[in-house]
């Protein structure tokens, strides 16, 4: 393996430029959801093919019916290197309510919040400018001290992940042949903790679900026709409270196929973080854990699915009372999904149980909301195992292989339509405030951030 | 018992007048709930003692906060005749949107709609001042005829009945000792169909609630917290479906104490008429009785107790998606009551059992919407059978004596704040359009009405 001592030297001599070529990137407004900003994103693809050119990348721009992408290519130190797809997006969240931020969002800054903690402030520094730059400025201290790289690295730069990535698939479709590489690395994600880095290995997926249940053919005067006539509320009501039985597991047929007990050591591994119901809840004013019984918070939110109800509505629902029998009554259902469920067979167990308690003068419509598997890395794949290495050698704790309750819509099409599983490495902290305002990034995510990658670059690059 | 041949040979010979002065309070444009037309509810309060009082009548006008009450008395032929209150409400709903009126909703006007109906069309020709006049030309024709009153009778018009009555129970507070009579009379209801009179001797009652559950303190994303949160809409739905067991029974303890079952020989008629669950429920698009099974339609929204749901609201309702676990989660309730049941120990019961289901991290809140008992008369008072008999003898099929599924509140007053029963009699019919644009009153509602009310004050003026 090369020696990284000295490109960690350099990592640590440069910061302060590579802090400015950071700021650089933030002041460039690429708020890709408000078409007012397009010339922005344009502006930011330009400033990252310059900045990737500089440092030896075969790098350009590559148009897109929305914001453009950047891709670049750099050969690795030898013709059998490992082949790795870095991802990150140069697009921002809007800024409004922009009377809220300290500081201008586009002025970046370092300021100083006590603790000995010391930030990067303005829109971008955490999601995702500072995470990207991370990756290059490792790339850039590897060059400037070895003149290579010791894998052979494809960069793809996303202009529209803030606003629904919709160019992201075909463009990955078109240029598959191109993108395709051993394996992702993703940098868009949380450490555990500010002393222990994480890599998440499992992300629950999602069906979402609509259903539209019709009674009468009007609404009704519940004095008139209560007690007579059916109440598509009480359906709908009958249906949702089904979906759970005592325990709080899920009762549809079939809903559990696919899913594996998490292997002991890695729970062990959750349970030694401490995070308990009190400490987890606690945050949003909760305390008691919800659904299945006899499972920790962690376990639950990254390893176990759930039926969870994200809208009802039906009836009056304004000031007051109105002694009303809806003619319809709705809901919005979601299945977070683990494992190895298939959302198509989901899909239809819960459609399936639905129709059962509809009464036969009644109907239900069903109104698709996507529908994506979970992703389920090997706990103990090499990629992963010297990632996690590399990163223990960096931070004052372990590394720490996670979960996440949410998908990461990217990972899932690295590895459907790329067939590549991602390694999601990133050096954010949970009160980053990104999407709101006075987004920060820590001074230390960003400088032992760099560092971590060319410990990981260096790990994943050695026989 | 006085002749009646010669009053109902009256009102046949007068029916022109009769009409003209109905006419003429038509197009008085009373309509309480707009401030615009203050002076013209005064003004049909005015040409209404103007019209008792040119019958004998010691009428007048009494101010309120509101509009105005008319108040008058005559009375009786003999001093120990009974004393009857007779009450109807000269407001008018408004008339928008104008544009789908056939005819100026202030010109009232004979109207054919074929099938040799002929029908007075204008607002508030049905809903009340058609009914109310009904009364006041039967006195008049038994006036003309015998120089006297069968009865004595105390008139009570309100001038607010479709803007919520907000002066109703003061006023009957403050002159509880003048309005207290025998029993009362009143005229706002509607016939079986148009050839069955109707008397409605059970009305139910009604308890509103509102529950507010809230879990979190704020929204939380259903990836991050879904499975070990608690979702308020889940805790809401399992509340509501647990209302009503697999028998479409409530299941609140102490639900159905003071709940008794219809005599066998009111159910008996009630089935006399035909009124199937196919008939009745599709009239709006439905066909299978929900609540209680083996029971009428009519059975089942006229004489046994109900639990709707009649809104429910929480999480994300808007269009598209969104994986959201919501803080709060409500829904609007209600009860109708019948017989003795209790609002009070109803709504109690409700609140033990939602409390029941709530997690201890978890909190709701209960906002009250009113609560009324059941109106339940005896099926069988001689002051029920003497106006029976009396309408059945005018119309071409005998009359019913039925129940209704929402509340009359003005009954409930009288009986709560005078101690006296109501009988509710009216000639409406259910395609008269009240409330809605090109209402309506049979020509023979109005007429054989006049006529109905002639008998029935002869015959509750009997010995």
């Amino acid at each position: 393996m090369t020696d990284i001592s000295p490109v960690l030297s350099a990592v640590d001599d440069n910061i302060n430029s590579s802090l400015e070529r950071l700021f650089e990137l933030v002041r460039v407004k690429s708020i890709s959801t408000d078409p007012a900003y397009k010339a922005e994103c344009g502006k930011a693809a330009d400033w990252l093919v310059r900045d990737l050119t500089s440092l030896g990348f075969n790098a350009s721009i590559r148009d897109t019916p929305g914001h453009p992408m950047v891709v670049a290519h750099h050969d690795g130190v030898t013709p059998d290197a490992p082949h790795v797809l870095f991802y990150g997006h140069y697009d921002v969240q809007p800024v409004d309510p922009i009377a809220l931020w300290d500081n201008d969002p586009f002025d970046p800054a370092i300021e100083d919040i006590g603790e000995g903690r010391q930030v990067i402030t303005g829109r971008g520094t955490s999601d995702d400018k500072g995470q990207l730059m991370t990756f290059v400025e490792a790339c850039r201290a590897y060059k400037q001290v070895h003149g290579s790289l010791p894998l052979r690295i494809t960069i793809l730069f996303e202009g529209e992940e803030e606003s629904g990535s919709p160019s992201l698939k075909p463009f990955l479709d078109a240029n598959a042949g191109e993108l395709k590489a051993d394996y992702a690395l993703v940098c868009d994600t949380s450490m555990w903790d500010r002393e222990t880095p994480a890599i998440a290995a499992a992300l629950r997926g999602l069906v979402g679900e609509e259903i539209v249940i019709t009674a009468a053919d009007r609404d009704l005067h519940s004095g008139l026709f209560g007690g007579a006539a059916a109440n598509p509320i009480h359906i709908l009501t009958h249906i949702l409270a089904g979906l759970h039985d005592e325990t709080g597991s899920v009762t549809l047929p079939g809903f559990y196929d696919g899913v594996e007990e998490t292997p002991a050591n890695i729970k062990a591994s959750w349970d030694n973080l401490g995070r308990t119901a009190e400490s987890f809840l606690g945050e949003v004013g909760l305390s008691i854990p919800a659904g299945e019984k006899g499972r920790s918070v962690l376990e639950l939110t990254w390893a176990r699915p759930t039926a969870e109800v994200n809208g009802i509505i039906g009836g009056y629902t304004g000031e007051g009372f109105k002694t009303v029998i809806a003619a319809k009554a709705s809901a919005k259902v979601s299945f977070r999904l683990v494992g190895e469920q298939d959302p198509a067979a989901i899909r239809e167990s819960f459609r399936s149980y639905v129709r059962s308690k509809i009464p036969a003068d009644c109907t239900v419509d069903f109104h698709e909301h996507g529908g994506s598997p979970a992703i389920q890395l090997s706990y103990d794949s090499p990629a992963l195992t010297k990632a996690k290495n590399a990163l223990s050698d960096e931070w004052a704790k372990p590394a720490v292989v996670i979960g996440m309750g949410g998908s990461i819509p990217i990972v899932g099409d690295f590895q459907k339509m790329l067939g590549m599983d991602s390694l999601m490495i990133g050096f954010g902290l949970t009160d980053d405030r990104i999407h709101s305002p006075n987004e920060k990034y820590d001074l230390q995510s960003f400088h032992k951030g760099i560092r971590s990658w060319v410990r990981i670059l260096a790990a994943l690059g050695g026989k």
